[in-house]
């Protein structure tokens, strides 16, 4: 049975500010967690309904819950089994942006977007993503919840582009509405790409870096697409197999 | 100023059950009742700022209203001036399979992937969604928001697909983990790409009237990729301009 000060502090990692300050965050549903038990991040301990507790065969400090107890603690709609509580952690060293495509995101703000744009940066064999400091929390349980579990295998550095774009030395490629059509572009063996903000795009400070603007031609009446099926897009082409 | 009846009416048109007895759906912002006041729907009424009021010029009866009250009557986190209640409508006529490409959804669950794909849908131009009978609802206002205004240029028929897809006489793409390198597939002008379940993937009953499995190569860890990036993807190579 969980205590009241124990459903409280999981409850409150749900806010930003708590989460910074504990330097923890949630991971829901079995596949995420058994994503994350495989992975380096250290958990500091795991909520189970008792199906789930009874199969788990690890070290880590497990409590078994009722299905009420796990509802309360949750921010998924349909809780799956189990919830666990981890320590946040930053890349080890900086990105290396020589002889691979590193994806660089300018301000993406919906959580679910960030979350897919990791997810699709996993499948796509990218392991790093500059995102700007306004881009939204990567432990936000949205965007981990996003990922699939890809945030287990992708480096996220926040950095302010302003300083870290002017610095590139490789191909800096540009998702934007007027740049080369993307089929004429071969693919890349070393580059960032540069995904921008849902509404706004590339910001303008940042548009004289883009050495190669490239556009996913327009064949219909949409004004544009989602910022992470750009991505997904772009970057398929990118990294052509 | 609202009544609280008129209030309680539209914010009733939140729930599925009370949209389809009515025949009626809300759309949000300014941008996508901008799309709509130019596109073939009835809006029964729009309810809007002074500052959007004043700027209209139409026949369509306007409430203004204050920034209180849209937020009571308003789904999104930021009321953006203006909300429209419409009437939904069906596609005339049904689908024409021949000479152009079609998506097929095989239970997509979430709105925002499938008003995602909607706009895809629409930024390649292509004009026929079928959607399997338990598809989300079209005129869920999560599906109608993410459309960004798609919703009003594609047509979206609910069909058995048991019952459609054995009918359909043109190549039929399916989205899958184990089927042929999408990259070695040319460009299409006619055929129906099926898209499946977030989880599930395309269900066993449809896969033999899958004639063109194919895959976006993985190069990396993550398992699957979005539904609506995987959408993107596909039908940005099979639509190659």
């Amino acid at each position: 049975m969980l205590s009241k000060n124990e459903l409280k502090y999981i409850q409150s990692l749900c806010h930003k500010k708590q989460r910074q300050e504990e330097g923890l965050f949630i991971v829901e549903g079995t596949k995420l967690v058994n994503e994350l038990l495989q992975s380096g991040f250290t958990i500091r301990k795991l909520y189970a309904l008792p199906l789930w507790a009874e199969q788990y065969r690890g070290s880590v400090p497990l409590e078994t819950i009722t299905g009420t107890e796990l509802e309360k603690i949750s921010s998924l709609q349909a809780p799956n089994q189990v919830l666990a509580v981890a320590e946040q952690k930053q890349p080890s060293g900086e990105p290396v942006i020589e002889k691979q495509l590193t994806l660089v995101l300018d301000s993406i703000q919906d959580p679910g977007n960030f979350g897919t744009i990791i997810r699709i940066a996993d499948w796509f064999g990218i392991k790093q993503v500059i995102a700007s400091v306004d881009t939204v929390e990567l432990y936000n349980p949205k965007v981990i919840q996003s990922t699939m579990g890809s945030f287990a295998r992708v480096n996220v550095w926040y950095k302010p582009l302003a300083g870290f774009l002017p610095a590139v030395t490789v191909p800096v490629y540009g998702a934007l509405l007027n740049g080369k059509n993307m089929h004429n572009e071969p693919p890349v063996t070393e580059g960032v790409l540069v995904i921008g903000n849902e509404s706004k795009g590339i910001s303008n400070e940042l548009l004289p870096f883009v050495s190669h603007p490239i556009t996913i031609p327009r064949l219909g009446g949409a004004e544009s697409l989602n910022a992470a099926v750009a991505a997904g897009i772009i970057v398929s082409h990118l990294k052509k197999a």
